[in-house]
């Protein structure tokens, strides 16, 4: 039933010569501003028009088309771009989510329990895995999502991680530092050298970012810079997890290394507000880690304000966020971020495409991928009005539903 | 596909003589301590035999059977039973909920703008309207669910809404005394005097529960005295909206009366505790509601060492709370409220039955209903650990699927 999509490196294969239309559409949220209402670009009562699996046209409903689905009044928007997954894992980590409840603090320690349950997976059930969580993304409504690798940290185990996410993905991240390995306990120095040497050498034709979680436990300012200067050296654009678990120097690094991303942010000073506002990096939030970690959240309302640019992200992993719900993402900005309904869908969308640097994707501007979610709702607003409730009736990437879609075809 | 359960007032229809059979259950929540391991009763690699609709054994798993479900491994729980749902309503009031985002508080008063939309709504709108909340309650794992009147306020209307209701569920309650109307603005008394003589006589025969929102802005404490007194004359079991927007005598008011339930319970004193503690009367908490109307959460931890019975509903209705996720609701109570996932669970199952004073759900202990959810999950932690993801494979009352199944018959 699921058509596949096509995501390879450079991919850009059509669906077909033929119209296909999305019509009676209620509430179309294009995140174009030239094509509707507000920065949002809202157009009622339409048609979205797709030509080869793009954006061809936004047209007053009941347009005339070989192929046509009926979204019955309901609201349109742009399928959610996920830029912060590891979804390439085996294994579960509930045990620790049940500690934390009693008080234990989230320790990146952990990291090594699904390092240690992937590495002992075969290749065939990781793709297996990793596909699975896939599908759930598009049923929540995401159509296009980055996956990072980091729970190999050898060279193997890396390179296999990454093969498994370039199934997935274009924008597949190589992650060797997102923990020093127990192998490598008192010689992190040792452990850098390999992920900006032999690590990099095998993964970087695989990769298209490199990542380091830049924190107290895990990589410090010096190492985290000199991981990204390798990466950019192989040709990999930047990303740092950083200001998770506390201040901390790596949104600095990441703005210095003109990075595309710094992801977290939970800890934010005045300092690392003003860097962001002045810079290319985008601000990623992942709010449903830090419900799962118990940690506090981050002000979502101060960035907005400063001028920086945000995007919200689900960070599925086995540890601290075992989701793929961008719904319930912009439930929590919106209830603990500060951020207004708006900000938080635009974010989501838009946010996160800007912070793959994907021009084409997180809108349905004239010309982009018709990668768009049809919500049993009459508004974007349900998306946090009803919290927990599975609200998407149909997701098309590329105009091809690929879900169990909910929608009727016009003829 | 879907299977309409037997729900009339003394309803006991069987679903026929034949033995049926969820084999290959992986983790068996019985919620029977006899039955298994600790206070949930867990079970592991178990069958559970149903018979004419009830359970009849548990068996470890590989039970010949003429109709067996295949769990695959996966975790059972008794069904979420529901015990605090406005279902019966027409409109929504995302406008009220946007307008929270940008810090106006929560106001009952606009549970005027429902009333008069549900007022302007046909029967069969009304009733088509709250089944298929009731639908989406199920595909959430929800098998039972008490559902208040409260968008009527005048005698025709209430009465309509009781009509629809008692369509749902046998659990229906009598809540006329939700707000008082525009149209007795400062006659508050003569509202009371309505709802206990007129409306009363009318909706009673329609009701089991008789319920009355006792806070600031609504009905004092003596006139909900009033309210609950008139209701147990006319045979109605007592409910009470307590102590949500701030302290009040709600919960107090609800003990004296000897009230199943007081619900909401966001602020409890001391002597609140001590009251619930030493009575019958269940303390259920909304934390959905607090989600959405941005209040603070209920301290459940505090509530369950001082020996109060609680329980945890979503309190669907679309002024503060438009949600029937039992799932939010116990990832909620988990992360904010201080519960562990087993209290978070049995609140949800166990304690919606005891505060709807019904022996025979919220377990599935020998004789009682086969109410139960299959998860798609090993543990039910995941409730929690996988926030947002819609984790229920399938939905059986009475033993029979009630959701499109994503179980395979095993022959």
């Amino acid at each position: 039933m699921s058509h596949e999509p096509a995501h390879h490196h450079g991919g850009d294969e059509a669906a077909g010569p033929t119209t296909i239309v999305v019509d009676n559409i209620g509430l179309l949220v294009t995140n174009d501003p030239a094509l509707g209402e507000g920065p949002l670009g809202l157009a009622r009562d339409a048609a979205l028009v797709i030509e080869d699996g793009r954006v061809h046209a936004i047209e007053r409903c009941g347009v005339a088309a070989d192929d046509a689905f009926d979204a019955a009044g309901r609201c349109v928007i742009p399928g959610f771009v996920d830029s912060h997954t590891h979804l390439v894992f085996a294994g579960d980590r509930a045990d620790e989510f049940v500690a934390r409840l009693t008080g234990q603090p989230y320790d990146p320690a952990g990291i090594a329990t699904t390092v240690a349950a992937t590495r002992a997976t075969t290749d065939d059930e990781l793709l297996r895995l990793a596909r699975r969580r896939q599908r759930e993304a598009w049923a929540g409504g995401t159509t296009h999502l980055e996956v990072k690798s980091g729970y190999g940290l050898d060279v193997t185990h890396e390179h296999r991680s990454l093969q498994v996410a370039s199934r997935l993905t274009d924008d597949t991240t190589f992650l060797g530092a997102h923990l020093v390995p127990p192998e490598y306990r008192d010689r992190a120095d040792d452990y850098v050298d390999l992920v900006c040497g032999a690590m990099l050498d095998r993964c970087a034709p695989l990769a298209r970012w490199i990542d380091v979680f830049c924190e107290r436990g895990a990589f410090d300012r010096d190492q985290a810079r000199a991981i990204l200067d390798a990466g950019r050296r192989a040709g990999l654009g930047g990303r740092v997890h950083a200001n998770q678990l506390g201040p901390g120097p790596g949104v600095q690094v990441a703005v210095e290394a003109g990075a595309a991303s710094a992801d977290h942010c939970t800890y934010l000073s005045a300092a690392d507000l003003d860097a962001l506002a002045g810079s290319d990096t985008v601000a990623t939030f992942l709010p449903a880690a830090d419900f799962s970690t118990r940690q506090p959240y981050p002000d979502g309302r101060a960035a907005v304000d400063a001028g920086v640019a945000i995007a919200l992200a689900s960070n599925c992993n086995p540890g601290s966020s075992n989701t793929t719900s961008m719904a319930f993402v912009i439930a929590l900005a919106v209830r603990e971020m500060g951020l207004t309904i708006d900000e938080a869908l635009l974010a989501s969308t838009l946010g996160g495409a800007r912070a793959l640097r994907r021009a084409d994707r997180g809108h349905l501007g004239i010309g982009a991928r018709a990668d768009a979610v049809v919500l049993d709702a009459p508004s974007f607003t349900h998306l946090a009005y009803r919290p927990g409730m599975p609200l998407v009736a149909a997701t098309l990437i590329d105009g091809q539903p690929v879900t169990p879609d909910d929608i009727g075809r016009l003829r």
